[in-house]
C-alpha cells in the first residue's frame, strides 16, 4: 500500500501553495511514490489553484476524517478552517503565520494518529509567525516542542549525499571553540542511529576541520586533538564511521560510493557540498522526531508569490524523499 | 596557429609520466587544440611507454632546440640530460626530485623564449624535492622566484565555475582574523585583473564568511564589518564586483552565469565547491606569472605508479584549459 505523505502549505503570502500545487500538476511520479495529503484551507488551496490556472484532483477532507488511500492521481486537501480573508500574495502578516503554524499542528496531528508517515513542508515565514504571537522562530522548533523530541538533528540530501551537521547557525569564528570530543561522538553515535532509521546501514565520514586535514598539524590541530581521538573511540565502540577525511574529498566519496553519509562540521562546509552539487534537489530532513520530516531548502520568497515564476522542484524532492524514506510513525 | 603547452611530466617515482602519456595516448582531442611540448628525460618517458605498453608519437627534440609546430597528433618531447638510473616507481629520492625541477625550469626557459604559450604540470614530490636539496616547496614557489612573481594567486577552474582565494592553507580558526578591507580589496581587484587577462571581462562575486552571510549581524559581524565595506569601495572605483553572497548560492551563482568568478575566503570553501561539483576536472591555474600555468589538483599517488591504474582525467583538464586560456607570454 502506498504511504500517505502530509504536506504543509507554508506561508499563504509566499510561494508555499504555488509550489505544492504545482509539484502535483506536473509531476505524475509523486502520485506513483505515494498519496499526498495537503493541509490548508480549502479556499486558499482554490484560489491559488485559479489564480495560477492549476488543475490538481482534490478530494478535500475534516481535520477529524479518517481516511483511505484514494485512487489515482488524487490528491486528499485537509480543509483546515479559516475565518476571514487570506493574505494578498507578497503579503507578511498575522493571518499568514497563523495558517502556516495550524497547517503544521494539524499534520503533526494526523501522524500522531497515524493517518499519515512523514510530512514535508513548505515554506514558512518567522516574521508572520511573530506577528501571530506564535513564539516558535521555526519549523523544527515546532516539531520538536510539538513531539517533544530532543535530539533533532538536520540531514542534508541531495541525491545520495547526505550531510549531518555538527554546528550550523554560528559564527564561522566560533566553529572551533565549539568543537569537542564529546559533543563530535554524541553527533556521531545519532548521525547512525539517524541513518539506520532511514533503512541505511551507515557508512559515516566525519570531515575535517582544517584544509587538507590540518596536515598532521601544519594547518590547525583539532584533527589531532578532537576529531581523530572521537573518531578512534567510536571505533572501539564497533561504529561504522571514519575521518577526519579532508573536506574537499569527502563529499566526492559519499557521492562515489565510499561512504553513505558525510558529518560535516559546520554550516556551510554542507551546506556548499549539497547546494554546489544540485542546487534544486537539495532536501533538509529533520531526523530525531517520531516521523520523518522533509522541507524545501528555501524560503517564501515572498517576491515572487502568485506570479506563477517560482520553481517547484524542491518541493517534488522533498515529496518524493519523504515518500522514499519515511518508516513506520511511532507513537508521540 | 595551434598554440605550444608546455606539459611537465613531474616525479618520475609518482603518476606523473603516466598520466601525461595517457592524456596523449588516449584523448585526441589534446591534439585538436593545441601542440604538446613534454618536458623530461627521453629514457624515463620511453620506459614508461614500455612498462604501461603506451604508444605517443613523438618528436625528440634539445632542449636548445628551435621549434617549428609539429604535423598532426605528434608531440614534441624536449630530452632533459639525465645521467644514472631512473627512479623505481613508488620511490621518494633526490633524483626523483632533481628531474621534476628540472623540468620545470627547461620549461619555463622555454615560456621565456615564447617557445611555448603555457605550461601543465604533473605532480611533483616535496620530500624529494627536499632530497634534492632544492630549497623550494612546491610549484607555485618555483615558478614565482624563478620568473621574479610577487603577486601569484590561485584560481580553480572546473567546468564555468572560477574560483580565486583570499587565503588558503591556514588554519580555519585564523581564518576570520586574516581577514581585513585593504587585503580584500586587493584581492577583488588582482582577481578581476587575472580574469581579464583570461579574456573573461570578470562579473566577480565574494563569498560571505559566515551562515547566510551573517543574516544581518545575528551570526557573525564579518560582512557588515569587513567584506561588505571593501565591496562597496571596489564598487565606487568601478570595479564589476558584488557581494558578500553567502558562500551556499555564491558557487551556484556562477555556475548558473550571474557571476563569471567567486572569490572564496578560505582554502575549503573553494575547494568544497570546485570538488564536490566535478572532482576529477578541477585545475589549478597560478595567476600573476608571466605566461598561464595550470595544474592537477592531485598529488604524485606514489603508491600507484607503474601500475597503470592512476587516472588521467584531471592531466587532460589542464592541458585543454591551458591551450583555451593561454595569452601570449610576457617578456620576463
Amino acid at each position: 500500500m502506498k504511504k500517505r505523505i502530509g504536506i504543509t502549505i507554508g506561508d499563504p503570502g509566499g510561494i508555499g501553495p504555488e509550489i505544492v500545487l504545482k509539484a502535483l500538476a506536473f509531476h505524475p511520479e509523486i502520485f506513483e511514490a505515494c498519496v499526498p495529503v495537503i493541509f490548508g484551507p480549502a479556499a486558499i488551496v482554490q484560489n491559488v489553484m485559479d489564480d495560477l490556472r492549476l488543475t490538481v484532483p482534490l478530494q478535500t477532507v475534516s481535520p477529524e476524517a479518517v481516511v483511505q488511500n484514494t485512487a489515482g492521481a488524487t490528491a486528499l486537501l485537509v480543509d483546515l478552517p479559516f475565518d476571514g480573508q487570506p493574505p494578498a500574495y507578497g503579503q507578511i502578516c498575522a493571518e499568514g503565520g497563523q495558517i502556516a503554524f495550524e497547517a503544521i499542528t494539524a499534520a503533526i496531528e494526523w501522524a500522531r494518529k497515524k493517518q499519515i508517515a512523514a510530512i514535508a513542508t513548505a515554506p514558512i515565514n518567522k516574521q508572520a509567525l511573530k506577528l501571530a504571537g506564535i513564539e516558535f522562530t521555526d519549523h523544527t522548533a515546532i516539531f520538536s516542542r510539538v513531539t517533544n523530541s530532543r535530539h533533532t538533528m538536520t540531514l542534508f540530501v541531495t541525491q545520495n549525499l547526505r550531510i549531518f551537521f555538527y554546528s550550523r547557525h554560528i559564527p564561522l569564528k566560533d566553529v572551533p571553540a565549539r568543537l569537542n570530543r564529546r559533543d563530535l561522538l554524541h553527533a556521531i553515535e545519532y548521525s547512525l542511529k539517524y541513518l539506520n532509521q532511514l533503512g541505511i546501514e551507515g557508512r559515516l565520514a566525519v570531515a575535517a576541520l582544517n584544509p587538507h586535514g590540518g596536515d598532521n598539524g601544519l594547518f590547525g590541530d583539532e584533527e589531532l586533538k578532537i576529531i581523530h581521538p572521537a573518531v578512534a573511540e567510536a571505533q572501539k565502540r564497533g561504529w561504522r564511521v571514519s575521518g577526519p577525511i579532508p573536506a574537499d574529498s569527502v563529499f566526492y566519496l559519499n557521492l562515489s560510493g565510499h561512504f553513505d553519509a558525510v558529518l560535516s562540521l559546520y554550516h556551510d562546509q554542507g551546506h556548499i557540498a549539497a547546494k554546489t552539487y544540485d542546487f534544486l534537489r537539495t532536501v533538509s530532513f529533520t531526523m530525531g522526531l517520531p516521523f520523518l520530516r522533509t522541507s524545501v531548502d528555501h524560503g517564501t520568497a515572498m517576491e515572487l508569490a502568485g506570479q506563477n515564476k517560482a520553481n517547484e522542484i524542491s518541493m517534488v524532492e522533498a515529496i518524493l524523499q519523504a515518500a522514499h524514506y519515511a518508516w513506520p510513525a511511532a507513537t508521540f
